[in-house]
This record gives structure tokens, sequence and C-alpha cells, in this order.
């Protein structure tokens, strides 16, 4: 069995999650974890002792690593991520994987030329219960989807450098394109700011994907409940997902409703016939997402193949995130969502905008 | 104690709730019930044996009637409930009042020339716990408020004659200008057709109150739970309505985020603080609302006060709804809410847009 | 159609439910209530002005009735029950059916030999959910039943002549009873009085059937929470019901254990295999209760043939609260519960204890 | 600040977490991890590099270790606890402490006379929600206590050495001795083999302390759901407390009822007069009850003061399982808990029974 040496960049909020799931698994041997602060190094000492801790996390460059994760503030990614490629080092990037898709595009050529792999921590797309929705929407259960919503809202946290759809929505833009295997041909967005003038803590957006599927992504800094719910409705069944629910995460809803025919005015409310079945709650073998990411990760460096949540994985998330500020910037008015093209070249790809 | 004699016009969905209600009530004597279904009229035969049927309502103005309750397709209020004041009777009409402000103004001057009572069957303003969240509010405990947001979905159940945002819309907007005592200034829609082309079935709704107080509803025929939210946000506390469940209708939260102080462009994410404190489930003493609704209406009558739910309250809604309206054909771009002015006249009122 | 004269005699905390159904029925002409309350009798004449109502319950047996409800206090029963049947009516009398078996078997036997109906609201059986559940067992999907256990506790509504046992048991014993299709070999109760020194307001049953199945009841008046819950386990699968749950009411869980092979002693805990497959929520067309029960009895009267809470239903309960009473009189000791034989004579039945 | 070398003998369903939160510890030197089974210990190696392991417990007692956690199965825990104390080490074992009182008397003299530190790990002590529910109990605020039930089932895991009861009610049994500040003078118990014939893998367990306050405990190894409940009744209020809620652990209720007065026999219905108050989810301050549980155990090597669970303690509790045993092989019958005496000496104590 062959092991990969990693390195973790950044131990804030999210990264011991990261240097957990990397040092557990036994394909890979955790190498050093850097972050600019000594307190926060001192907690990596004390859990792992065995563990490496540099603040300069160029430092990392001299100690034998394939692979590192970058576990940073957003705006910090295209950098450092563009400086442990050119080291040639695979790389793993908390999402969203930049802030805007030249960036995202810039990292995927470079990859490319470097011939590493570049992956984006879309957690949910190795969420069990997602993973679940996805297989019984590709299986048909739901027949044709008239639309999905997702609700992601809390209290917190709230940050200066980023706003709530920024921080909170690729989560759920993620989902949407997985389940949907499709991009929006527009988004239109309506964001408020509630605590700071002008930094948006509050957002509605809306998605229109094609064959008149709709989506729709609520996030918020700023409610009295945590909620994580994806609501999919198909013309045949419906599901609901309920990330906060310790047990019964799917609800698959057997039931719906036939329109009346097309060809008559004379409708009356009695015309539509409703279906009313059994909900099922499937049984979920569960696993920590964050775990199944981190093994993606490491099976791609050793197979070679095209992680699920590659670089271009990444950049189609944060292509709709631009055309989600357009449209805050228009004052919610609808935005198209440009569509992406994927030119492939010497047996690999790269992406880019078709403008 | 003086007895009110009173009439309902429409036995279908709703009217039986009406006419239980009106049965009970001590001050009332429900003379007679009007519809065109002779099968519904058998089943209030059966139940009310003292109660007299007609199939066509103007039968009811040679009943000696002193009041009716209008509780037919909304297409068909503006008609009967003027064929009524015309005829002397107190008017009370199920929501929305009219399909048109034009015709709620109509109502309204007619009531007036005529100086009977007008009120609209705003339910939601007689529910013990939305009144308590306004009591709440106008105490200031929650301080000022951020955003209100509201959810009114389930399956079914699907009109030919309206869309979702007028049928079930009405309830939340009326609940937004009640808590909020004002009217938004512009609004904008995102509708969705998904089972019958151009028939909105859901639609995701968004307020612009003053003060920057932001207000979102969402509606639809067409979702697998039965959902009736109501989330207020203030500076100091929020609240959390939830109208399905049996007992914890309200959660008030003691918790909340105070922003970084303006003056500084250097803040990181720990400036904010948050408040975490006790949830309280205030005890209410709970009573029906339509019941609290038919004892308004009928207090009115014998006092000739006004009542919370007049026909103006029933035009500002209206007013909303064609705001949503044309966003709808505008493509969902923001639209304002005409300004509603408020002229007193003979001691009474009239009332109409500024324009 | 054939219409039956019913009357009803009680009309305190149940019997307006009661009425409410009967006078919506179609094959029923609802003639008479009597109270011994002119309050809650003027209630009645202002819901239903064609019924009549008279504080003496002597009175109806002039009025012609075919049949008349006893929704009175239980331990008034027996008397006016009995007074009923020798005035040549059938009789539906709330549960319990009596205070003592012998006083049931003494009704039972009345009817038998006035040829008239006698049957115990025993609504629990006539509840869509607990008879989904009798289904589901009867047609095997649970496997044999290991157990059944119940809660039905609330704040209140203490009383005098009772205690908690004989106010809430009689619901859960009828459940059990139906459930499994057998009668307790014994009981034993853990009666606890906390509020009136030897008024039990608090108390844990256990029952003893054949096969090795155990129930268990827990009922209490002194409690923060309304609970309506029934578990059934069985070796294939397991249910859940809440009758609290708006529409959630029965949850079936495909999983189970299964144990180790009997001739080891080796065993460690891996041998037990777990099995975990989805939860199902069935549809259920729902009805009230009690309207089901009022139609079973009138059908009953119409076709003459036996309700399926006849007398004897009710005089199995009443049984084992007599054994549940004497293990309280005994330190919680445990109970035989008396066999109860069955002699049919005349075509019909005499039911007694076999003693 | 002084580093207390730790050992943690066992590391199989529980002994992670203990190892996990020991060596997260600033005051803990995580040394060595002793099990029986290799591939265990190899997770141990991968994540705790800098972790001795070894496959015989008596290695650890010459790797200069000044305490152990002993987290082996139940019948191991006198035998290695007694080896450890006499080899000069501070001992904390899982619950049970043993399987005997005799045993733990025994660890408790021993432990005394080579003055170390004996802790049980009655976790739930531990629990930020049980510790609060403790506080508001001690401040008075729900008045004199009439009952406390728990319910601790879901589905699994069997075990072929205990039986549910030692298995499960450990924690109950000590959260109630805890609550409560006293011990029950009797117990009884309703013990049921529902997979495994003479196994109890469901039981009913009623305890009587002094004052008429009662105490119930449900444990299940067969159960659809996994329920961690606990419910305290008071006079003046009344306690929810469910483990499972992620958020709403605590709910109290200000809510009760004031009985009859007891000087007349004539009372109805109507002189129970009820107070229903708010319900209020008091915020918590969450923290992992297990790593509290190891700061506490630390604390007192340090310190030399008495654990809160001291030895004492898990004799407490062995003490009333041991009673529950005398119920069960009398068919249920209730059996006294032998009183417990304490007995200091030389500045600490001894302990025993009072026979």
């Amino acid at each position: 069995m062959q092991t990969i040496n990693v390195g973790v960049i950044g131990y804030g909020y999210w990264g011991p999650n990261q240097v957990r799931n990397f040092n557990e698994l036994d394909t890979v041997n955790l190498v050093a974890v850097a972050d600019q602060s000594e307190t926060q190094l001192e907690r990596v000492k004390k859990r792992y002792a065995h563990v490496e801790t540099v603040t300069d996390y160029h430092d990392l460059f001299a100690m034998g690593l394939d692979a590192v994760a970058v576990v940073t503030p957003p705006a910090t990614h295209h950098a450092i991520a563009m400086d442990c490629l050119r080291n040639g080092l695979h790389v793993l990037i908390e999402k969203p994987i930049t802030l805007s898709s030249a960036d995202a595009l810039d990292l995927i050529r470079t990859a490319e030329e470097v011939g590493k792999i570049l992956m984006v921590g879309h957690t949910m797309e190795y969420n069990p219960a997602i993973r679940e929705m996805k297989a019984m929407i590709d299986r048909g259960v739901l027949g044709d989807i008239h639309y999905i919503n997702t609700v992601r809202v809390n209290l917190g946290l709230f940050q200066s450098k980023a706003n709530a759809i920024w921080d909170l929505a690729p989560h759920d833009i993620s989902i949407l394109l997985y389940l949907l295997g499709a991009e929006p041909v527009s988004a239109n967005v309506d964001g408020v700011s509630c605590v700071t003038d002008g930094h948006v803590d509050l957002a509605y957006i809306s998605l229109r994907f094609p064959n008149n599927i709709h989506g729709h992504i609520e996030v918020s800094w700023l409610s009295p409940r945590k909620i994580r719910q994806v609501t999919v409705v198909g013309k045949d069944r419906m599901l609901f997902h309920d990330d906060v629910e310790p047990v019964e995460k799917i609800k698959v809803f057997d039931k719906g409703v036939d329109g009346p025919p097309p060809y008559t005015e004379t409708l009356e409310q009695f015309h539509w016939s409703y279906r009313h079945g059994d909900v099922t709650i499937p049984y979920l073998k569960w696993y920590e997402p964050l775990r199944r990411q981190c093994e993606e990760f490491v099976d791609c460096i050793v197979t070679g193949r095209t992680p699920q949540t590659d670089g271009f994985n990444g950049l189609r998330v944060v292509n709709v995130l631009e055309a989600i500020d357009k449209s805050l910037q228009n004052g919610g008015a609808e935005q198209p969502v440009e569509a992406l093209t994927l030119t492939h070249s010497n047996g690999r790809y790269i992406n880019g905008h078709s403008s």
C-alpha cells in the first residue's frame, strides 16, 4: 500500500477536522501542519506529537510532501494553491475554490500543466444523504424534477471579508449542480444587510436550470435556528433532507399532483388529483463526509483519476456565485450564468468560459 | 343582549367553519346558509335543522338578516358583497377581499355610503400566537426588527381561477402588515409554474418595508410537507412561530449578534460577539382564531366600531398583491407598492390610492 | 335507509363529541340530549335547536328512541345503562363499561335477555392508526411479538372518584387486547400518589400475555407533556405510534436483532447481528375514530350483528383493571388475571368468569 | 503546571473516547494504551504515534505512570483496578465500578490504604444538562420533587456477560442519586427476556426514595428508537431532559396542579386548579461530559481532593443494582436497598454496608 505524505495549511475553524481525518487514514502519512498562529500549532503538537508544525507554509515544500490541503481563508486560496502546485504538490482546497472564476481557471490550467490533482472541498457531495438522493434522482424515483430548494441558516459566523452568500451558498450550489447534473442558465438574488451596512447576511437566491427546473437557496448568518434542509420535488415523488436530524436524514414522499389536461378552460378544483402514499426514510450507512472527501483526494493521487469535485467542479460553483454577485450589484435583477466549455488537451482537460 | 341575524353565503371548503362558529355564538342567530349546491345544503340541514337553506343568495335579502359572511370564490366577492351592502347588510368577506384594489375601494366606499360594517377575514390577525407576537414586538421585546419571513406550503389545493400567490399569500401579507404596522414600499417575486404552464404554484416573494426591514414569503401548492412558519428577527431577540405545532407555537430566542463598530476596517471575525440565552415558549391561552374573528364582526356590528380587519385592511393586502402581480409580469423585477392614503369624511373614512 | 332515533345522556367533557357525531350521521335522527346541568343543555340548544333537552334521562324513555349513548361518570354507568336496556334501548357506554366485572356481566346478560345491542366506547379500536397496526400484526409484518408498551400521560384531568388507572388505562388495555387478540395471564402495578394521598395519579402497569409477550402501560395525570404512544416490538419489525403527531402517526422500523444460537456458551457481543433497514410511515386515510365508533353502533343496530367492542370486550378490560387493583392493594405483587369463558346461548352469547 | 502520566487499559467501544480526551488535556501526558487486540492497538499507533501500546496491561507498571483509566468489560474491573492500585496508580474505572458491592468496597478500602484516588466513570454527572438540572433542583426551582423517570433504550448492543440492567441502568441510577442527593429505600423490577431466554433485555425498574419520591427507570436493548430522557416532576415546576436533542436539551415547564384541600370529602373535579405557564429552554454552555470527567480525575490527582464520583459513589450504584437483582430473582417483588454507612478514618473514609 502506497503511503501519501500530506501537509495541511490552516488550523483555524475547519482545519482541525481535515487534520484529524488525514491522520486517521491508513494510506496517509500526515507530515506537517502550517498555521500562522503559534497557539493553534500548540494544539496540533498536543494532539499529534508526531506531526511537524510550521508557521510559514513555504517550509512545507522541503518536507517531501506529495500533497497539501489548503484550509485557509478564501482570499488566500489562489496564491497558496498556486504556490503549492508550482512546488509539485497535489492540492485540495476548501470551498470556495477561489474568489473569481479567473483565479479558478488559473489553478485548473496550472494543475494541468504540472500534472497534479486539483480538488475542491465540496463536502456535501460526499455526504451519504446527498449521495443517496442523487442515486434516487438518477434512478428516476422522483420522475422529472420540478424544483429544489435549500435552507442553510443559523446564527453566525459573521465574517469581515466575505458575505453570507460566498460563505454558505457554495455548499448549496454544489448540491444543486450535483443533484441536477446541470448548471443554471440564470440567477438572481435578494441580498439583505441586517447587521452591517453593505455586508449581506441574509440572501434568497433563485437559479433557473434547463427544462424549467427551479432552484432556490436561502442562506443567513442571522437566524434563530440552525437549519440545513434540502427539498426536492419531482413529478412522481418528493424528497426532504434534514442534515440536522440525527437519524431521519431523508424522507421520500410518495405523493404528488396530476394537473388538469391542457386542452380545456372549464376546469375546476376537483380536476386535480392528488396521490398520497407512504413516506419512506431510507436506511443510510453513515460515514463522515469529510472522511470520504479525504479518501477521494488520496485515491485520485494514487490512481491518477480525476476527483469527483475537481477544479472544474470548483469553477462551476464560482461561476454561479459571480452571476449572483452581478445580480446583487444590479438590484436583484436576473443575470445569465455564463456557460462553461470543457476542452480536453493532452489526455487531460482545460476548462474555460465560452466567451 | 342584542342578537344579530346572520346568513352565510358559500358552504364549500371553508364555509362550514364559519357556519359552525356563527351558530355557536350566543349573540348570533344563524338564520340561513346559501350555496349553489343542493348536496352541500343537505349537509347544512343535517347538522343544523333549524337553519334555512337557499340556493340563490338573493333569497337571503328577504329574511330579516343583519349581516352576512361571504365565503365564496374570490372572483365573486365584489359582486356578492356589493349586492349585500346595497341590501343593507353588514358584510364579512373571506380573504382576499377582492381581486383588485379598485374593487376593494368600491366596497369600502359603498360600505361608507350605506353605513354598514365591511370586514375581511384575515384570520391570522385573530390567531392567539400572532397576537402574542404582535404584543411582544410592540413592547419592544425584540428590539428593532431586521426581517420577517414566512413559509406557507403543502400539497394542494390547486385552483383553476387563482394562483398560489393569491390563494396563500394574503395570509402572510396580512401577518407582515399587522406585525410591522407598516406597508412595504416595494415587492418582487420569483413565481414558478411547475404543474400547469403559466399558473404559479410556487413563489418566493420579497417585500421591502421602511427602516430597512425585509419581508420574505414562500408559498406553494406543491410541497411534501405542510409548513406554516413565521420567523421574526430583531436586534435583541428572535421569534419563531410554527402553526402546525400543537403546543409549542412560539419560541422566543434571546440571542443575537453585535456587529463590529463601523469606524474601523481592520476587523476580524472575532469582533462580532454573539449572545446566546434561554429560549422561552410563552404560554398561550388558545382559542380558535375564526371564532375570535366572528366575535369581532358581531361586536363591531353591535357597537359600531371599526373592525381590526376592516375593508381598508383588506385593500392594503390586495394593493401588495397587485405589486407582486406586476413583478410577476415583469420577470420578477422589483415594483413599487403604491402608497395608500386615508381620508376621513363624515366621521368615517374614505380610502384611496394617493395617485 | 333506516333512520335510528338516538339520545345522548351526559353533555360534560366528552358528551359534546358524541352529540356532534351522531347529529352528523345520515342514518341517525338525534332526538334528545339529557344532562343534569341546565347550563350544559343551553349549549345544546344553541348548537342544535332541533334537538330536545331534558335534565332527567328517564324522560328519554317516552321519546320513541331506538338507542342511547351513556356518556356520564363511570360510577353511574351500570345503573343508567341497566335502566335504558330495561326500557328497550340499544346502549353505547363510554369506557370503562362499569366499575366492576360483576356489573359488566350484569349488563351483558341483560342486553342478551332484552335482545338489545350493548357496546362500549373503546374508541382506540376505531382509530385508523391502531387499526392499521392491527392489520400489520395480523399479516405477520412484525413477526412474533416480543412486547408492547404504551404511554398515556399529561397534566390532568384529576378526578375525585377515580384514579389515573381507571381513567386512562382502559384505552391502553383495550389497545393491547385488540392488537394481541389475547388476554393477559397476570398483572402488576406500581401506583404512585403524588398529589393526594392514596389517590393514584401515576402508575406503571405490567401485563404478561401468553407466549412470553410482555405488555407495559404508563399512565399519569401529572406529567409535563402530553404523550400518547404505543411501541410494538416484533422479531422482524418494530412499530411506533404517536397519536399526538399530526401526520406521522405510525413508523414501521425494519430492524431487529438475531440472537446468538442457543447451543454454545462461548458467545461474545459480535454474535448478535443487527438488521437496520428503512423506516416506513404508512399513509393513513384519516377519519375521526369517534365517528367510526358511532357508525359501528348504528350499523350493529340496523344489521343485528355484534359490535367489535361489545359488552364482553368491555368486560375483558374491566377484568384486567380488577387484577391491577388487586396488585395495587397487595403492594404491587403480581396477580393473576381471571380467565373469562364465553358461552353461547340462543344464537347469542352469555359471558362469565370461569370461576 | 504539573503533568500527569496517564495510561488507558482497554481500547474497545468506549476506550477510544477516553484516549482522545486524555490526549488533548494540557495537564496530561498520555503515555500508553493497553489492549489485548493488536488490531485495536494499530489504530492507536496510527492516530497517536507518540503513545506506547502494550497487549499486557502489567507492562504499564514499569512506565512511570501516575494514573490509569480502566475501560475494560465490567467483569474485569475489580481485578485490574486492584492490580493498578497495588502498583501505586490512581484509578478511574468505567461504570459499573464492579459487579458486586463487596468488590467495590474492596477497591475503596485498598485505594484508602495505598492513598490513591479511586474514581468511577459516572459520566452523566458531568453532563452539563444534568448538572443544570441538579442546580435547579437544589435552588428549589421545582419545589418538592414528586417523581423522576428515565428512559434509556435503543437497539443493541446486546452483551453475553451482562444484561440490559447492568449495562444501561448504572447511568440512570447515578442520575437519580445525584439529582435527589439520596438513596432509594427499596427497588423492584419487571425484567423481560425477549431475545435470549433468561437474559434480560428490557426492564422497568421502580425505586422508592425517602419523602415519597418515586423513581422509575426503563432500559432496553431492543427498541426501535434511541431514547435518552429524564423527566423530573416537582410540585412547582417540571423538567424534561432529552439527551438526543441537539439543542433543546432541557425544558422547564412552569406548570402544575394544586390538589383539593384535605379536609373535605365532597370535592369534584373542578377543585383541582392547574397552573399553565411558560416553558423555558435554558441556554447550556456545552462541553463533552467525558472531557469534564477526565479533568475531574486529573484535578483530584493534582489537588488530592475526593472526586465527585468517587469509589463510594460507584458503590452506591452497585448497591442499588444488587437490590434490583434480588427483585429479579424474586419474581419482581419489592426489595429493600441496604443502607450504606460512611466511616471516616485517617482523614479519609472507609465505607461499608451498615449490616
